[in-house]
């Protein structure tokens, strides 16, 4: 039977990928290669790093999966829908086309498949329209790992919840959250509209893992204009930005 | 300057070492083992053949911690604080009395260092009492992880949060969480006591990335029986157990 893998290889920092990873990459007769545009050439560098560091044999072969743009209208949770069946359909079609009836196809994921990643909901899918193969998964360390590593901290205070979501919700779920919360895929630098910055701390990383990783902690009030201004630059300078970063109220109990 | 590195070893299964964290083992001079006693055995047990598979020349030594046990009062925070202050008192010790001025110590912590772990903290209070050395944190693979890429799921449903907490919180942040709930150190099947559980789904894992691993998932009126039975067996079984689950309400928009 055919075999999926999807493999967590890690946020920008080859030195993460997992002994399980590599033996994984070193399985793979094809990997399914998605293009997203320009905007994502240095995940794309990223993977093909990966693949010439630790693949002893190369002997795959690389199928380009074309990812359509996501629409933008106000209903986030139709868009992602309608986009996911777009994508959907490439898959089946790659997968009949791309892949032999006892190969191994894998997808190389940025950070843990488990963690805001669309690949395995997308196999489920294919999978409940009764498309045959089976899958494994292969967890990687992930942005948020990686930012509390650099910032040598522990996500959580003692006895307390953390909280992980995304910048379009963190209006919402930040006050109302008594723990820690890390917010990934922030587009719209939603730490700046925090109420009572000066009772908030926030631990902030850009590009983390890769050798352009960008650092800052203090309190958001103090540290709010200094991100900002470092965020823009940097988007400017690479073309793109990933950021994620870990907020709480000081003067909890904990402390 | 000494130093000293906290490791990631992952949760369970050696393959989940990190490139990363196989070079750091190879740096250490000394191995400081926390001996938490006999039903931390197995951990004991997983360290030292990590350090047998991956140290390539093996002049390290290693150095035992003994860990008092934590009082049981109901002041949750203030045992764990007295018990931190302990654990401190040993480490100060240690560092002065086994490791030389230029030599790595080495912390080898189950799991990722970031994520319901002591380590960080501990060495936190040594640097706020101006004990000199440096450190370094190095991410593994967590039980978290483990527990989505067995059950081959994402931790988050799309748009939606996910929360971290514990079997002690879980009472007050089920109900009032709208995403995804992980629960781990649950020492008193707290998913037994979840409101409506028809209207609620499981992922549990036990023994995550071992080679004894138990998987049970499903609608938590059906599985919950399921899962006491064989948590219950299982531990009478190894003398130990170490489980960790998902938890999130069925019917929700994104389904």
């Amino acid at each position: 039977m055919r075999k999926i893998l999807v493999i967590g290889i890690g946020a920008g920092n080859p030195n993460y990928l997992t002994v399980q990873a590599i033996e994984a990459l070193n399985r793979a007769d094809v990997f399914f290669i998605p293009d997203k545009g320009t905007e994502k050439a240095a995940l794309r560098l990223f993977r093909e790093e990966v693949c010439a560091r630790f693949i002893r044999e190369p002997r795959f072969r690389e199928v380009v999966v074309p990812i359509p743009r996501r629409a933008e209208t106000p209903d986030y949770r139709a868009n992602v829908d309608e986009w996911h069946a777009a994508i959907e359909a490439s898959y089946e079609r790659l997968f009949a086309e791309a892949l032999g009836p006892d190969e191994t196809g894998a997808f190389l994921v940025w950070g843990d498949p488990a963690v805001y990643d669309s690949t395995l909901r997308l196999l489920d899918r294919l999978l409940a329209k009764g498309v045959a193969f089976e899958h494994e998964v292969i967890p990687g360390i992930g942005a948020i790992q990686a930012l509390a590593a650099q910032h040598k901290i522990p996500l959580n205070r003692i006895a307390e919840p953390v909280l992980i979501t995304t910048g379009r919700r963190l209006d919402e779920d930040f006050p109302r959250h008594p723990g820690s919360v890390v917010v990934m895929l922030d587009g719209t630098v939603s730490f700046t509209r925090v109420p009572e910055p000066e009772t908030v701390e926030i631990y902030w990383g850009a590009y983390l893992g890769t050798k352009d990783a960008i650092l800052v902690a203090g309190r958001l009030s103090e540290v709010c204009g200094e991100i900002e201004r470092l965020r823009a630059e940097a988007r400017e300078k690479h073309g793109w930005i990933m950021d994620t970063y870990l907020m709480r109220r000081v003067g909890g109990a904990s402390e």
